[in-house]
């Protein structure tokens, strides 16, 4: 009836589209944990005995040998992992495997296994993020100093440090590594298992004792909640999300900083990818994978929210897309979060070509007005008409930078105009003299590498 | 410096976010085919000699049956499909090899490829569609006069057919049809390849005749929008996705027919999974999962959208996201038309079930108002309000179904109510006589149902 | 040259997408607070005098007033709230009103001022949740031991109680408003103001002081992020849209209990919309409407994101529509929660219906199945298969529920089972017998809500 | 309860999630044709009488006036513009206006005049697109051979002409245009009116006679399908978010091109917003605004897409959203492309910056490498090695340009390179010898700008 990989083999699509074990044998650690920690307490409790209990144990430490050795043999048939380690528990030891999924569900099983799996992910990723925080604060050490175009509209509107600029992601990556890590500890305040298919059971489970061996908090409070909710892989999502955005803003700069037009910086070898026929060029394919893996991101918790949108309660089988969606999603923010870091590390930056750049476009004009404003007392909005004049003087005398303009032509337009005003408008004096708190000053911009590496300590 | 797979191998981590070969290997067949058709063009035009293009054909004709037998060694280090092949190529055939690529670039070569497959993907696709809608067809065709609830808001409205009600999806699925198949006429319309890396080329290539060869309608006649342009794919995976849209209405209401509540069908074994403990349990898997993909390829949408949204032209490496995104698709559209047909064509169908809740909830109290209109010609909105008393009345008095009112009862709030008035309240009268063209009368339906089969013949 | 609203007129076009006074009214209390602390700032810095201050402050309140009035002209040439402000500042209190900007730019202030509404917002976005868990503790509190289906996959899984699954939503809106309140904080972490244009200033202001007058943590520690980054905007969106998401659930699940196929709960008429003809239909509008939006907010999430993908530093136009989004994202998440609130404390639930539900379909298979683990020590995958049998045989004698099958056929199956067995295998038995921590046993339920009544003092 | 606006005033929030005739109130004009057509056709059928007709038309005519002329007073109370414009007409015309809603329902009338509100706005859209279309081609002529760099992944690349570039819009826009207009077409071809609730009607209704009176192709055959789908306006959204997409490519140049850092183009001053301070400053805001507005619209197709989703047959409540979304995305589209035809029409280029940027980075490379090809039947790939090094010469060396390198330089590296090989390399010649069809030599420009205009006349 249907062409395609499924003609005439009904079962096979639907086997397709059910077995979940090529995405979900990741998941083969965690299982293996939480089945330990689980009977472990059944054994506690009495539920099962402590021979069982030495037996599943030994067996799933087993499992887990041949799983990390490569050894062990997946079967789509079974399904998924929880159904591959089971069915293979109870051909290593026999009755006692069978003993093992008392008071438990998969239902609670595969939330666990997850939630164990994205709290490890979500550590790891701030792991990640802080190396590229590293690497950020010792290039900014590096070129605290060297100034370069600080932009509006991608406009040139005042004279920055580069060490600001470097600074300014550090912090962007630092209420990311918070909100990542945050979505961690979330995660693992409650522990689904022993919350069974979704009402509990009648055994006399001990969920504190399984909660805390596995690194929550606590047992979830309510079994509906624990098997049907996703909430903590959204929240991670949305995290990694918002992180990844930045990322795709400093690729976004590494790729106009690098470009010939700009020519502010040129990537490593090892970080970009040339042309046999051009051999200067040094295309920036890491930071274009890095944007469009951003949109990947940001497209797999529109997935995952969409999935989730209108599911009632408990679980229902949508949910198992989840595990795909986040995997992936980790996956591309490692690669992002890496590639940014080693080009951060090696980017070679031209400090002639950014300071050049500062200083064309008149971007010390708000420093005269502010001159007007602090020495002469006029008022801000007058004071930005003056300078006006002055910059359309510059302009029509084609004058490059506007401490070029002789002092004659200030007078002009307004006498009161010193050589001491005049003085200011370097783009060095100006970016030394924005000294407010997170200012681009250079004593700022030191100060606040300072603080950063007592946060690194 | 960082941690997780890549540590102190920045190259390994270069490589993983650049490499593409895992991914566009699927293209192989559609890059053989069309440096085939390059070669051929190539002599043609005397650029390069017969006993080269004899030499690449043969060549080019050996790789793909190396690959279509699995014994085609992929290397990661030549990063994608067309250095792979062209690699081999000229490993096999020497000098003539690396004459194929004059007059070409890798950014119209990937271009062309990637239109042949969507359009093929696009053309199956609309297959898979029509085998739907035949299935939904034969299923109508049976059920022409079965009467169930139709609903708005979830709440019963008026009786009507279930022939009906698996027309409407037929429809929208026509509309899908068109779309998807009209966004491969669209791919078929412009031919990238000859564009060369994006400004066209010096030699005499005559593109006009590797368009024909490959089945598209002309050349694309600006070099750099060939290369640099998606939309293509976009409108391909906007088709989908809002196909899969409606795929995913019918996963629900197959959900719902499904549940215990409604009892309206019962899912085959083949298509539903079942629980040790409850054999009469039949979970509706396959339709839960044809949700959570449509979700996917929604998202495949909105995330390719989002890598092409600000991107100069032409070329960046951005755009090798595409395929990824779209592959994954085209497969979850396969899976979902696929598991869709399989399920209409086995879902059984409760007709008493259905026929008791379309009754229930004086489904039929609008063929009386229209009675009013008709034969009193009493105005539509007050004869709204004669009814309403009446359902209020068969309310109070407890009565299921508004046939079962007594004449009294009527005549006791509109003495001119008739007993053929009454006559007509029963569902099956209520369905028969809403014959106007597109309604739900089993005569209107079945005239539908003939149309389609014509269609289909 | 083009049609439609703009016909000849480039400028009007220019000023209607580039215009945001319509929008950024809404800040006006937030312009009005940061100017009032900036100039308080300036003044104790001796910037400013402390007349100029003292009459800012007063023309800074009756300009709040007028507003509040709605005796205020915004003017869209104006283009926003800040011009529109401070023009009426100057126009008040003359040259002072000039001065108010020193230290400042427009940069800083619509980030502080957003920032600022964020805060309140999601502030009061917490308040309303509370508000909507209060409601669902007090119906869980009436319905602690009346018995419902649990579902997986819709299908009937094991009987829960309302109460139970009522305190399911309460806990995921706990999530949702510790998320929300988070992104709450975090907004007040850091103080754009004194950022300037982008680098900071020369003037010697002290940040700290108008951090700490308007509410923040500190001063931003970098002026480029503060005037540059939205992810505190970006935050909110997601944390806003996850708890939709739950909203959504919530709001499906309305949709079915109150359809006539499930018939669990009644709308009460002031949540509801009915229909002239027929006085007995309640339909869910709301919860309809509920589910769209949550659609929408998460659109408002995505789009945001886009956005701000690959901007480079600082402030780009792109960012203006930051409010719109965020403005509409708040207001429908109000829209939701109370009418979620609404429906939730007027609902009427009808136990007789959600009883015979829950005991359909041999809800209570696992108890047997357990029984048999627990008290005859049977392996707990063998207890599936015994269970399984039996339900067969139910099923073939066309027993309604378990409890119901005679004593016989258990034996007849498994000789071992007894009376007090079948006697365990009532709904009613069923939910108490389900004790463990987070289970749906009334004893459980009550303390849960104890708990949470604790919480709410 | 809840705080916020609706405090204590249930009633009042079900009104503001209820209420759409702030929304909907757009609708009023198709609200009247279609009502127009109906009775029309009620009266040709004998259902009401020619009086009543009369009269149904009159009314209606006078309420569109007052409509048009702002006196028409709108009702909250009365929900939507449908029962706004019935309640008014009853008013004015008594029973006859109770009459107009005979054989029709709400949910078929407000599918028609959604539909026919999408087919002008789509139409509409088509239009302005055409208008972009004639400014680039203008623009293209006029440059048809200035020169500019041709970029891959924002690196120089090879020479191309300005013309070719826009051409490159043209042919996107055109792409859009057909994609536009194909939805608006398809909008077309089915009409809902007469589906009545769901179920079709037992009047005698013509329905071909309405279709055609509203210039739809033919009644929608499905009544079901008629009232509950969407996919009209996801396919209209789904194709403005593509052309959206385009259109933010453009801005994204015209944003690069319009920076100090590139210099190839000048905004006009009605198109771009200026400082106080820095008279010579242009930011893009409207370009800017344009890529904010791209992401705007692909959200709203995300957003009715997700919020048809999940949604069973026939009408729910959620689709109200769909006009707010649709709306919103036409309105934006519509200043995207205003503005953007607006800027193209104004841009003032610089050719000096351009040819500069273009022979930078030795972007004739590739030319010498052809000719290699071409005149000495070197392989293709060793050509690109030959290339290769005669450009790290030129590196070394310190030459701009490789046409500036000696030929003594050429030789030294492959002895068979002529001076006429040398004197291909301007950037002039480069891109004048790309006249393969579709490539950037202006002839080959000029050809294509032929084509356009043939095709505006």
């Amino acid at each position: 009836m249907w062409g395609g990989r499924f003609a005439e083999k009904p079962a096979a699509a639907m086997q397709a589209i059910n077995a979940s074990i090529d995405v979900d044998q990741r998941l083969w650690r965690e299982d293996i944990e939480g089945s330990k920690a689980h009977a472990a307490m059944l054994a506690a409790q009495g539920i099962i005995t402590a021979e069982d209990n030495a037996a599943i144990q030994a067996g799933l430490d087993q499992i887990a040998a041949e799983i990390a050795q490569g050894t062990f043999q997946f079967s789509t048939e079974l399904e998924d992992i929880h159904l591959n380690i089971e069915a293979r528990l109870t051909e290593r030891i026999g009755e006692a495997g069978k003993r093992l999924h008392t008071g438990r569900s998969r239902n609670d099983q595969v939330a666990t296994d997850f939630k164990l799996w994205t709290m490890r992910a979500a550590r790891d990723a701030g792991d990640w993020l802080r190396a590229l925080q590293k690497a950020l604060v010792k290039r900014a050490d590096q070129h605290a100093d060297w100034i370069m175009p600080g932009f509006t509209h991608l406009q040139t509107a005042q004279p920055i440090t580069l060490g600001h600029h470097l600074l300014a992601y550090t912090q962007m990556f630092e209420r990311d590594r918070v909100r990542i890590v945050g979505a961690m500890l979330e995660a693992a305040w409650e522990c689904p298992l022993g919350a069974a298919a979704l009402a509990g059971t009648a055994y006399p489970i001990e969920r504190e004792a399984t909660a805390a061996a596995l690194g929550f908090h606590a047992p979830a409070p309510n079994s509906l909640d624990a098997v049907g909710s996703r909430d903590f892989a959204l929240a991670a999502l949305a995290n990694l999300s918002i992180c990844a955005t930045h990322l795709s803003r400093l690729a976004e700069e590494i790729v106009l900083w690098t470009s010939p037009q700009f020519g502010f910086a040129r990537l490593s070898d090892t970080w970009s990818t040339g042309s046999s026929i051009m051999p200067q060029k040094r295309n920036p394919d890491a930071a274009e994978l890095i944007r469009a893996k951003a949109a990947r991101i940001g497209g797999a918790f529109a997935t995952l929210n969409a999935i989730v949108q209108k599911l009632p309660l408990a679980y229902a089988k949508d949910l198992q897309e989840d595990k795909a969606l986040t995997f992936d999603a980790f996956d591309s923010f490692e690669l992002c979060v890496v590639a940014m870091t080693g080009m951060i590390e090696t980017l070679a930056f031209n400090r002639e070509a950014m300071r050049a750049a500062a200083a064309r476009g008149y971007s010390t004009a708000t420093d005269l007005a502010d001159w007007l404003v602090r020495e002469l007392k006029v008022p801000f909005r007058e004071a930005h008409e003056i300078t006006g004049k002055i910059v359309r003087r510059a302009e029509d005398a084609g004058v490059a930078e506007l401490a070029h303009l002789a002092l004659a032509d200030y007078q002009a337009v307004d006498p009161r105009i010193t050589e001491a005003a005049r003085a200011l408008l370097t783009v060095e004096k100006s970016v030394e003299s924005r000294t407010s708190y997170g200012g681009t000053a250079p004593e700022r911009v030191r100060e606040q590498i300072a603080r950063w590496k007592e946060t690194f300590e």
